[in-house]
C-alpha cells in the first residue's frame, strides 16, 4: 500500500485530487487530503475508496509530521513560504515531495541531503513553472539533437478569463491567489536581448510590453518575469542570446495597471490609515499631488502620460471616481486596492477561464533559420473545474503516478527539465486536451 | 574634571571638534576624540590642551565601552545605524547621548530607562534635523504663545555649492555621504496639503516639486522628505492643515536626477555583474529596452518623458553617452552609479559649498493672514572648512556645551524642540553668523 498526502485542498487542488483520488480505485494505493477546511477535503474527495480526509491547521507542526510520517509521497499544496518546512520534514522522515511552486534557495540547500537519503524531490511541476519547463524542454533537446543553435527563446503564460468570460474593460478576473497578482512584478526584471543584459524596474516593467497573437484569440500584452536569467543555466542555454520568460493579459490590461503602480497603490511597504468612511475616489486623491483647481480626474490625467479612454474607463469602471466606500480602511496601499478588485474581479459561478502559453524560438538550422510558435489554450469548464486547476494539478498528479509506478525512477532535487520527466508528463497531459499546436516558419 | 568624548573625526565632526577642544583649554574640561583613523583625530585636535586622540575600531565593543566609562559625555558621530549601540552603553554605564540623526524607534524604546536613570539623550540636534526644529520652534512658539493658528508649515533645507563652485551642469557635488544622496528618497514620501493626505512613491517623487527661492541665489527645486506626518506631533501642529519637510537641490537637479531613478539606476536591492571593461554607455544601455536601429542617446529620449535639452547635458556630462570605462563593475546599480558620481561630483579643496533652509509659514492672526518666509544661507570657507560641518557640528558641540554649564538643565530624551534647549543654542548660533533672515507678508 502506497500512502500519498495532499497538504492543501483548495481551488488549485480539485483536478489534482480528482486524478490521484481516482487512481487509488484500481491499485495498491491510499490518497489523505490534508486542509484547515475538513469539509472542503471530504467534498473534494467525494465518496471514493481508499481517500481519507484530515483537518489539519498547517502550523499544527506535531500533526503535520504525524501525516508526513503515514505517507509515501507528498505533495505540498499550501502557499509556497512553507515548502520548505514541509519539505525539510519529508526529507528528516525519507518522504518524497512535491510542487508546483519555485525552487527556492532553502530547498537548494537540501539537495545534497536529499541525494544521500535516496529520495525524490519534484519542484516546479505545475503550469508556470511546470507546462513551460517541460514543453520548452521538448523543443530545445529535440533542436540541439539536431546540432542545431537556439538564438531567441520567449515564453509568456497568462491565467486568464475565456472570450465569453471577459465581460468587464479589464476583460480580467481573479483565478489565482489576488494577492499574488496586486504585487505582481515588484523588484527588478532581468533579462537577455540579442546579447544584451537587460534591468527593468518595477515602475518601468508594464510599460515593457511584447504583443503576443494566439489564433482566433487576438492579442495579449507580454510582460518580463522577474527573473529570466538563471533559467539558461536550468535550460542548458547557457550562452543564447536572447531569452525572456514573461506573463500575458489581455491587450491593454498593462497600461491600465501601471496607471496603479505610477500612482503607489500597489506599494506594500507601509500601513495606511484612511478614516473609516473614505471613498475610492478620496484613495485615488492621496497619491495625487494637491491642486487648488483641477478635478481628480484632471490631475490624474496631468500625472499619467498618454492616459487613454480605455485606460480612463478601467480605472472608472473599478468606481475610483465616485463615492463608493473603501472596502477597507487600515493596511498597506496594495491590501487596500487588493479588496477593492476583489469585489470587481471575482470569479462568477458560470465563469470560464483560459489558459494561454506561447513559447517563440528562433532556432539556426543549416542554412537557415526557423521560427518555431508553439502556442497552448485551455479552457477551464467553470468556476470550480478551472484551466488553472487543471493546468497546475494535473502535471502534478501525473508525476506522482509515474513516480509510484516506477515509470519515472530518480532520486534527488530536480525541476522537470529531463526527458525522462517530461516525455511521459506530457504524453499523459495531451490525453486530458493539454496540447501545444506548433508552427514552424522557415526564413 | 567633565570628560567628553566624540566618537568619528571625520568630514562633519570639523567644527564640533574645534568648538569643544577650544573649550577645554579655560574650563574643567577634557576632550577625547575616537576614531578608526588616529592621525585623522590628531590632526584635528591640533597641540590643544586637555585633549586627547585614540585609535577605535567601533567594532571593538570592549575599547568602545572602556572609553564610553571613562567619560561623562558621549557625542556619536558615527553611521547613524551605530546610534543605538552607543546608546544602549550610555544607558548602562550612566552616560549622557547626543547625535544629529533622527530619533529611531529603538532609541525610543530607552526613554523611560533614560528617564529613570537622569540622563540626557539628545538626538537631531545638528542641521537637518536640528537647526530645522530649533529655528522652526521659536516661530510656532511665539505664534501660538499669540493665540494665531499655524495653516501652513513647509520647510526645506539643502545642502549645495556656493554659487562661484557651481561649476558643473548639475550644479552638485558631494559635501554629505555619497550613498545617501544616492539612495535619497527611496521609500514612499508622506505629507498633508490642505487637509488632504499624500504618499508619493519613490518614482514620481522628483517630479513632485516646490520652486523654493532665495534672494540673490536664484531658484530651488525642493521635493517632499520621506516623513512630514510624524512631525506634526513633534512640533504640536497636530491638526495642521499643510505640513511638508523637503530638500533642496538646484533647479533642474531633480529632473535629471529622475532619469536615473526612471531607469531604476538608484536600485539598491540585487547585485549586477558587468563585464571588467563595461563602459558608462553600456551600463546605460542595460536599463534601456532593446531596439534593432535606434541610438542608445534614441532609446533614452523615447524612454524619458520630455527629455529637455539641460536634462540630456547633465547626464551627457558624466560621461554616459561615452566609452568611459565604469570604475566599479559588481555592485547594486546604486553602488556602480555612486562610484561614477564619487569622481565627477567630488568637492575640490577650493570649492565652497552653501547651505539653504527656508521655512514658509502661513498664519491665521486676528483679521490677517499673516506670511512669513524664514530663510537662512551660510557658506563654507573651502572643502574641509564646509558649511555643512559648520551646521552640523555647531549646534551639538553648543548644546553639550551648554549642557555641561547646566544652562541646559533637562533629563529624559529629546529633540530640540523646547526653548530650554533651543533658545540659547540659537543665540549661540547668531554668533558664528547662523542667522536667519524673516520676511513677513500680510495678505
Amino acid at each position: 500500500m502506497q500512502t500519498i498526502l495532499i497538504l492543501g485542498a483548495g481551488k488549485s487542488s480539485t483536478y489534482l485530487i480528482d486524478f490521484l483520488a481516482d487512481s487509488c480505485a484500481n491499485s495498491e494505493r491510499k490518497l489523505i487530503v490534508a486542509d484547515l477546511d475538513l469539509a472542503l477535503a471530504k467534498s473534494k474527495l467525494k465518496t471514493r475508496i481508499n481517500c481519507q480526509a484530515e483537518q489539519l491547521d498547517s502550523s499544527d507542526l506535531s500533526k503535520r509530521r504525524n501525516l508526513i510520517a503515514s505517507s509515501d509521497v507528498v505533495i505540498s499544496m499550501l502557499p509556497a513560504f512553507m515548502h520548505p518546512d514541509v519539505a525539510r520534514d519529508c526529507l528528516e522522515l525519507g518522504k518524497h515531495f512535491f510542487s508546483a511552486s519555485y525552487e527556492s534557495e532553502e530547498m537548494r540547500q537540501m539537495k545534497s541531503d536529499i541525494e544521500a537519503k535516496g529520495l525524490f524531490f519534484l519542484n516546479e511541476c505545475g503550469l508556470d513553472p511546470g507546462i513551460d519547463h517541460m514543453s520548452a524542454m521538448k523543443i530545445i533537446h529535440a533542436a540541439k539533437a539536431k546540432g542545431e543553435t537556439i538564438l531567441t527563446f520567449k515564453s509568456y503564460c497568462g491565467g486568464l478569463l475565456a472570450p465569453e468570460s471577459e465581460d468587464n474593460p479589464w476583460k480580467y478576473k481573479f483565478t489565482w491567489n489576488p494577492r499574488n497578482v496586486v504585487l505582481a512584478g515588484q523588484g527588478t526584471s532581468r533579462y537577455i536581448e540579442k546579447g544584451d543584459l537587460k534591468y527593468v524596474p518595477y515602475h518601468q516593467l508594464f510599460k515593457r510590453l511584447d504583443t503576443i497573437s494566439f489564433l482566433g484569440l487576438g492579442d495579449f500584452d507580454g510582460y518580463p518575469n522577474r527573473d529570466s536569467l538563471s533559467y539558461r543555466q536550468v535550460y542548458g542555454l547557457d550562452n543564447i542570446p536572447t531569452m525572456i520568460r514573461g506573463t500575458l493579459r489581455r491587450a491593454g490590461f498593462c497600461k491600465a495597471w501601471d496607471v496603479f503602480i505610477q500612482l503607489g497603490m500597489t506599494d506594500d511597504s507601509f500601513q495606511m490609515e484612511m478614516p473609516e468612511k473614505t471613498t475610492l475616489r478620496q484613495f485615488l486623491n492621496a497619491f495625487l499631488p494637491f491642486h487648488e483647481e483641477l478635478t481628480i480626474e484632471e490631475k490624474l490625467t496631468d500625472l499619467i502620460q498618454d492616459l487613454d479612454f480605455p485606460t480612463f474607463e478601467k480605472i472608472q469602471w473599478l468606481g475610483f471616481f465616485e463615492n463608493r466606500l473603501l472596502p477597507k480602511t487600515k493596511g498597506t496601499p496594495a491590501q487596500l486596492l487588493q479588496a477593492i478588485l476583489e469585489k470587481d474581479w471575482e470569479l462568477q459561478p458560470e465563469d470560464r477561464d483560459m489558459i494561454v502559453m506561447q513559447h517563440l524560438f528562433e532556432i539556426e538550422a543549416e542554412n537557415e533559420v526557423k521560427k518555431i510558435t508553439s502556442s497552448l489554450v485551455t479552457f477551464g469548464q467553470d468556476s470550480v473545474y478551472t484551466a488553472m486547476a487543471k493546468t497546475v494539478g494535473l502535471p502534478l498528479a501525473i508525476a506522482v503516478d509515474l513516480f509510484l509506478k516506477k515509470e519515472i525512477r530518480l532520486t534527488g532535487l530536480h525541476v522537470p527539465v529531463l526527458p525522462e520527466i517530461y516525455e511521459p508528463i506530457l504524453s499523459e497531459l495531451e490525453k486530458s486536451g493539454i496540447q501545444f499546436e506548433e508552427k514552424v516558419q522557415i526564413e
